[in-house]
């Protein structure tokens, strides 16, 4: 619930990206027997800003639309989960698209991207100092770094820094949108910019070549050699698609390894969890701590997979049942 | 569309009244043997926010919700459509419901209140200073004048004198709501402050006992009677339910009696059709132009029987299509 | 509103018939493509039952269903809308079913039928004297006399007579189910038991031969070929799908001809229509006033083209509504 | 299946509570974004009723309702499960809701009441002597004792005691309808009068301070306290939502502790399980047989898992089959 | 329904265009707020083959589909109809897209196109001798004259003509995809090769600027300038959007003027009905009766507005019914 | 994705048996309260056509189907997967259908057929050698020996035998056609023609009185019995019904016992799945290779668990991911 007289001493956090309409055949049906597709709006960015808001968090949603009923849609979805709309240019291009097919194992999860042409990939006129005016952090992912016409990320994160408003930033990588060795090049440049890298072993290696025996290790490894204060990562135990296991990890000097339960999730949705744990991360941060971040974040990203579509919804007080170990009774 | 840089010159309306949930069976199911219902969010005055917004005038809308899920989802919905949220407390008491059984002749719709105890109904402490501080305008009806706490009403008019904020004022009577002697004793101190007074015959010889031959007749006896420079009225012809034809007629000493023509409406849902033509009208107004008030609010009026729930959409463009005689071609 | 202390001075009428499952795939889908059927539950006799509990007359239907979960499926909304089941037989054989695919101008409604082999086309063990035992009507349609096993229409009208309960009976002749040929033959034979034969001027054409210039000298022949008091059609005007007129018409030796208004009808679905019809009728009758029963059957087979399924349920207010024109304003 | 002559010798259970409409949202929607909500009936002794029928046993749901739409569309629900409604009483009030929000780990199902006002927290003018003119048991739980006007269900317990009947009583505390001591209070005025008391370690505690190590040493301190000579608990393993474990455990006097398996459940709608579970214990009880009816309470309780809505729907051939360990084969 | 021994007598149609998936928000709701999207297939030229195999021609499809489960959704439909899909080319590109919001008056329907990029668009290496071995007519639009690349379509023309084979041209400019000057230029250069032109006086206008006082003279002044024997052209009378009159028109030399009925027309779904009487033009023409190709094509047209989707589905026994007035009764 | 120019080395499959009409209450909802009915297509040998061509071999489906909307439902499925419809006789008789009630523990699903009458039980007169023409494997259930007419099944494995087509046989007793005995006496007739025959310990026991320690001594008793040479079968271990696992088991003279491992499987629709592993059983045998296709059967069988209907459409890519154990994280 949103408080009527704003809380002004809460810092505003934007994030910047693209969303698309997501498209899901019900009921499991294959999308090449699709008779019905739900709608459904996500993005990386938009989907933590939507997961600060819901945790009372200030956020705005920057990013570009197309004209039309399609980028209307979008907007809608932007709105009724309370974030602001402000930072939403309107832009020549196409509405991004991306069709999902649900998992049931063996079979995972597929999604088909239709996103080329969108607005959000052509526009490069943002106004960084006026976006950012009330910003009090920011936060992006590698998907927007290989999305966005090049340099527009570099000029956010230089506004930023001018303005010294702290950065996060989820690596994200994806093998459909470029190379590795390309991904390397461009993140090679923002990552000095950050001040709290979500990155997991995986990417860490594929990407930089940092190997560890463990996450500690490699997360010290990613601190230094980008001089990122705080590490992150989310973790996931997928045996089957409908009931998972998942947490976080993080580092800094300051706090040494810090990792959270595991949360058992039945999985009405997963996509959109590391970006509920982000928002969490960051509500954390906000508040100088690293460690109730990470346990927040481990939290909203376990209820996310109980939430229809990619917008995270959980309340602070949602996250705190969960790390409480509330349990599964009716709530009357 | 939104503009993304609003223009501040264009005055923002505030409207105040209540909304509720609206839970419609599917398919002209009655009631009695429904398996679901179909939710939407309606009010009047929400309406005719909804209405103004996607004319492209900003709007406010001013009301009391309570805390909970029930509440977000009237806000989610607010917010969806454009209107601007910060006019609402949230405020203890239930939230207000009404189910609407949709028509087909000779069966005609019926609405089934279920309001008693809402928050709005009881919250009475709205801080009109702050709430009015950058109005141009003001909207309300008579069903809030029934609906909320005796006073608040008033303060709200008052406030609005005081600003010199102009005022709209749709006498909208509900018989299930109060007597037409309690209606008109509680109008008869509210009409003195309105500009706009939206009111057709039989509710002004229900109320006033002010009969006349004609509408121009009845129009210029309640403008004399309560001093209000422009009155208005929509006009329906409904033989059946699927097709009804809808126009709208005013009156003031300046314009003499306009007319609109009666549109064709094939009916969707013909639910707030009288607040999307109220919406017309103040786009007008605050352009100083009572006639296009009257021509936007027929075709807005005609548009809304178009799309389902209570909140209007059309655009400008889109009232302007059908006041052109654009037709019925499809839009490529 | 079934009243909780029962008027037990109103006769019961006990109707007699197959039910059917309904299957309507959904949205004008030819049944060749469908996804998905919309389940509802229809035979003539029973939606005549149906009628007559929601106008508040107890109604009893006699029937034979198969064991397991189809034949309860009927049971449970024979329950549903107010009728008795307590004259239902578990009886060996098929579930009854039938396709509809609604109708839009120039196409008309087809039905497809698959009720060979049902429990009720082979059931031929009522125990009339038990199952008549507070009936004060009985109503069956020439469908049943046509499915049922030879005898057992025969049975229940002998049985009536040795009781003095008056029987109703549309003649409904289906050339799917016989040729005029034999249900003349059938029909000869049962007629002169009833009181109310409802029988337009195309059948009597048909079946007996019977011609004349209109309705009355139709219904005067019929009533003197088979000494039936009461004669009634039902009158529909259908130039298209979607909107159609309805009305009744009737003659008797003691109030010469009785003629309705049509009513205009938006059809959601006009199966049952003649049923609900039938309902009215018999309630006027059972007040010894056919005019009355032909205006409440006029309305309430004008109401039943609003009502999705086959099952009538308007009340006496809902008709009467539409006799006193009481027209299309949102009931609020 | 109903069997077409009642063996008038199986006993009529009577139950006495209110029943809401449920509304859900579909698909794991939150409240806050539903589109359309799933209409379903429930109470806690209409559950148990609707239990009863299912498994043969003839049983009347003795209730208040309000008039209208909403009344009916719960005595429809009461009908179509085969429930004698003859005992409900049309009364003024609104008609009760409850809101559910389904789980998924670690998201717990959350329930949010509308009831205030309704029909039946009202309605006292209850004819005893009438109502239980034919009945062999009866049943009523906690919830009704807190939400009836004070005295009514003594009055009940007391016509019970007066005509022999016995008495089965589901403590069900709810802690949003009265504080423990004034249940306390209320309750132990009533528990006197009860055969069969269905009650947990928990609500022992909380409400009576009745502490034991395990559920007998509880039983039996119950049973001596207020007298009832069948103590009754369910057990559920529930650690996540989609997949809990139910049983039954009991004890009594005459039969020492009885405690059944545990079964495996996957969750589609865990409400009523309890309601079905005293179902069971009741035939069982009619037939003085304790351990059956824990062993029919726990496999019917487990099976109600697998039905959508409230009402349970399962024969004693699904609860045999349960109780066999039939397993999970395609019954073809 | 297919005859399982095809009759080789009977000359299969070739038809060539792009198809789309079709995503249409349900029950009128706008774009921008659509909760679900329903997917249909359609293109002018399978929709003309669909129309043709429904009335027991054999069609071929001849286009280029996308690899991957969009293409494979499209290729399902056109299975599901009866068209042969051996003509379908799986090349690079995306899956062609349109959005429709359906029209009630006065909104009309609006149609979204997100086609750019497509499979269709970038195709050009058609097999002709191979794709047309077995044709016996050829049908065509406008809109593949704008859409395939350059030269596509005049290389299947003269394969054509090299063949012997009649060719079918449906003008279909569409001012969204080319102006009049470019489609002008274009269309000159392929309509010599035709020998059924479709085309209204309004396209002949803007493209060609051939006016006249009425069909007849502009159908001369086109068959003139084209050598084009046959003119035809479909007439709708549309002033609201659920019901339209639907009918078809000709000249050739050999004829003179042919006029069909118009035909009252509920409107489930409009789209498709030109290339619906396109397939009944062209039945009739291989039968060398151009008056029965018209009559067809006006009642394939008027039934078209009865389905949902694009493709038609009516036969020859339903168009039958529609010339011979068998009117709107119930088929039994 | 089916390739544009047929590679006619790959041997075509004809599969013979009937297909029924699947209706399905949605939600998990009894049938006995279905309010709607998704509508799917199977039959074993259809299920194993849509396999076999899902997995890139061509696939004919032999039936007869009646004339009309039903039938024609039933040939849009089966092209709609890219099966030949070639196969497909129109004969009198019914549709047939059956009812499907999903399981949710300890509730196991329950199937209602209502299938007799139907084209497919009276079809006798198909020309094999016309039928057979081109097909290089054969495959048959035990189903369709017990409801095709006597002789029918016979004449087919005859013609195979005189043209050195392989045949593969699923033994699929079904209690509820035929008794053990006399299943027994006719498929005793039928396997000599056989070379794959699946049939696992139970069925070889109840019918043939083959007992042995495991499933390679049985399979040797019915290889030396009947002299097959490829003995497979299933392996479901399903204690709850969301999720099973799922392998296959083989034996043959040349490669000794081969056993998959179980795939765990989270359950849509597990049926269909031994027919889909039937599909996959035959692509490695068409490559001469036993192993491969058992645990081409294996994956396939598995996969079909995900798919709502009966009809699989996994891929090789799709079974080879899963024998590859490429596990669940989401395809991007």
């Amino acid at each position: 619930m949103k408080p009527e007289h704003k809380a002004n001493l809460m810092p505003r956090v934007a994030t910047f990206g693209e969303a698309m309409l997501r498209l899901t055949p019900a009921g499991f049906v294959p999308l090449q027997a699709a008779q019905s597709l739900e709608v459904q709006v996500g993005g990386a960015e938009l989907n933590t800003a939507a997961g600060l808001a819901a945790l009372g968090t200030p956020a705005t949603w920057i990013s570009a639309l197309p004209a039309g009923p399609l980028g209307e849609r979008i907007r809608a979805a932007v709105r009724s989960v309370n974030v602001d709309d402000e930072g939403i240019l309107i832009r020549p291009g196409r509405c991004g698209l991306y069709y999902l097919e649900p998992a049931a194992a063996p079979r995972p999860a597929a999604v088909t991207y239709d996103r080329a042409g969108s607005a959000f990939s052509l526009a490069a006129d943002y106004d960084w100092p006026k976006l950012l005016h009330d910003a009090g952090w920011f936060h992006v992912t590698g998907i927007t770094a290989a999305v966005a016409p090049p340099g527009v990320v570099m000029a956010a994160l230089q506004e930023c820094k001018s303005r010294n408003i702290n950065i996060s930033f989820d690596l994200n990588y994806r093998a459909t949108l470029w190379t590795p060795e390309r991904a390397a090049a461009v993140l090679r440049t923002m990552l000095p910019f950050v001040d709290t890298l979500i990155c997991g072993e995986a990417d860490a290696e594929l990407l930089f070549g940092i190997r560890g025996t463990n996450f500690e290790s490699v997360a010290k490894q990613l601190a230094h050699e980008f001089g990122c204060p705080h590490i992150a990562a989310v973790r996931r135990d997928a045996p089957v698609a409908w009931r998972n296991r998942y947490g976080a990890i993080g580092w800094s000097e300051r706090t040494g390894l810090i990792e959270t339960p595991l949360f058992d999730c039945e999985v009405v949705d997963r996509l959109g969890a590391g970006d509920a744990a982000a928002a969490g991360f960051i509500v954390g941060l906000l508040q100088n701590d690293f460690s109730r971040g990470l346990h927040l974040g481990a939290a909203c990203g376990a209820l996310k997979h109980t939430i229809p579509g990619d917008l995270p919804r959980s309340t602070l007080a949602d996250a705190e049942a969960v790390l409480a170990g509330a349990g599964m009774r009716v709530r009357r």
